[in-house]
């Protein structure tokens, strides 16, 4: 496989082109950014551990049934996905409020949520990603309701494999974000990446944060929390 | 009837009980609020038109086979209505894009929805009522499904009827926020008021803005367009 053009960069990741068709060379970086990119820093070592962890998650996730983008690593910084269609929205799902949520409906953090919630958020920087509903998503023609039901139940499917990943590494999984592409038969699947920048996961005993609330809010090493849950996860940090 | 204590001064409205139980009399303020209380004025005669255009709205509605919690229109400023448990959603609907729905996704202010949309928000002035979701509702226990399957028809069957009163007199009803609130039985009736402070009303063939976004904006006079809309609806303005 060759590594062609760039096609695009984004925050955490670059996309490349390769000589497959349909198939995309992903590298990511060490940059962190929070609060709609208002918090910048480069922290090196985050893109080789967010690589491994969502290489390593995503081949757990295809083990248990749950199809998507993810090909195989290539290198500590690099894999090979799929190429889709991203769908523009923040698919987020949540165990346990905290962040946002907790802030915009004021509810306290940790509270424990009868059931799982899906928020959507349209995929927008410009916009500050706001929430929107299946009526929102029906106007800006984003996914038709048919597959705002697919996303719906996909992202409760994944939830609650990822929760028994996590349960089994004493990590609560509070809550986190995914993203969906449509591939080139339009059939919707999983993309983007599953790491401590899109997930919260906390230390079942000792509540500790282990994801990108640590910098965000200023709580020690972030490349520490990181390297943690790729170690409790049985990945090898070089 | 004998108007008794003040049980509750809000931003707009006093209530206070009255001699009958479940019967409260209501009397319409001044004053103009907006951005969540940021702006405020004085306005001489908002109170009046108020009260006179939402006694007026919510006749037309009840012979229009649309319950509510309205009685009687009392004098200028007062009127009485039935006492419910006001249900602590703002509920939006939207036939075209104004105000915080064109903010909030960079959808342009005048386009046209194909379908009305409704929107919930909770009510809370401390957290600047954030719209939330059906999920949301059921969590903070404000609602079950089926009383908000049914705020959400009630809400599009007022919509209806709505738009057919304001056509008749040569205005466009871009969106309005109602509240709703449950009676001794628990059975869910329309409440609080409709007016042009809780309407966009646009001149259908000038567009000219005829609701509080003119005192939002600073766009002219506020009692001339509230007067407008009275006496082009048939009412008097003593
Ligand atoms: N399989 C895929 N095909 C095409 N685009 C993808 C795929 N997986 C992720 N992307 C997109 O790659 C881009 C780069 O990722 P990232 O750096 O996280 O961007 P962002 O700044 O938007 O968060 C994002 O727009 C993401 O939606
Ligand atoms: N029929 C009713 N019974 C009880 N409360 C009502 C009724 N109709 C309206 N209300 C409430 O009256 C209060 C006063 O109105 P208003 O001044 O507009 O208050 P706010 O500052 O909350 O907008 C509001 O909390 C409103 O929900
Ligand atoms: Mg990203
Ligand atoms: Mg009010």
């Amino acid at each position: 496989m060759e590594k062609g053009q760039l096609l695009y960069e984004g925050k955490a990741k670059r996309l490349y082109a390769t000589d497959k068709p349909e198939i995309l060379w992903v590298e990511y970086k060490d940059s962190a950014t929070a609060f709609n990119g208002e918090k910048k820093a480069e922290i090196a070592g985050k893109g080789l551990l967010n690589n491994k962890i969502t290489s390593l998650l995503f081949e757990k996730l295809q083990k248990a049934g749950i199809a998507s983008h993810f090909v195989q690593q290539l290198s500590d910084r690099e894999q090979l996905v799929q190429q889709v269609s991203i769908i523009p929205i923040e698919v987020v799902v949540r165990n346990i409020v905290a962040g946002s949520m907790a802030k915009r409906l004021g509810i306290a953090e940790g509270t424990v949520l009868a059931r799982p919630i899906v928020e959507f958020y349209l995929k927008n920087d410009e916009l500050g990603d706001p929430i929107i509903t299946e009526d929102h998503i029906e106007l800006l023609e984003l996914a038709t309701s048919a597959e705002v039901e697919q996303l719906r139940e996909k992202a409760v499917a994944i939830n609650q494999v990822l929760i028994g990943f996590f349960h089994e590494i004493g990590v609560d999984l509070i809550d986190f974000k995914i993203e969906f592409g449509r591939d080139s038969n339009g059939a919707i699947l999983l993309a983007d990446e599953i790491s401590p920048d899109t997930c919260r996961l906390w230390d079942a005993k000792t509540k500790q944060k282990l994801d990108k609330d640590v910098f965000r809010r200023d709580l020690g090493n972030l490349t520490d929390a990181y390297e943690l849950i790729l170690t409790r996860l049985g990945g090898q940090h070089s």
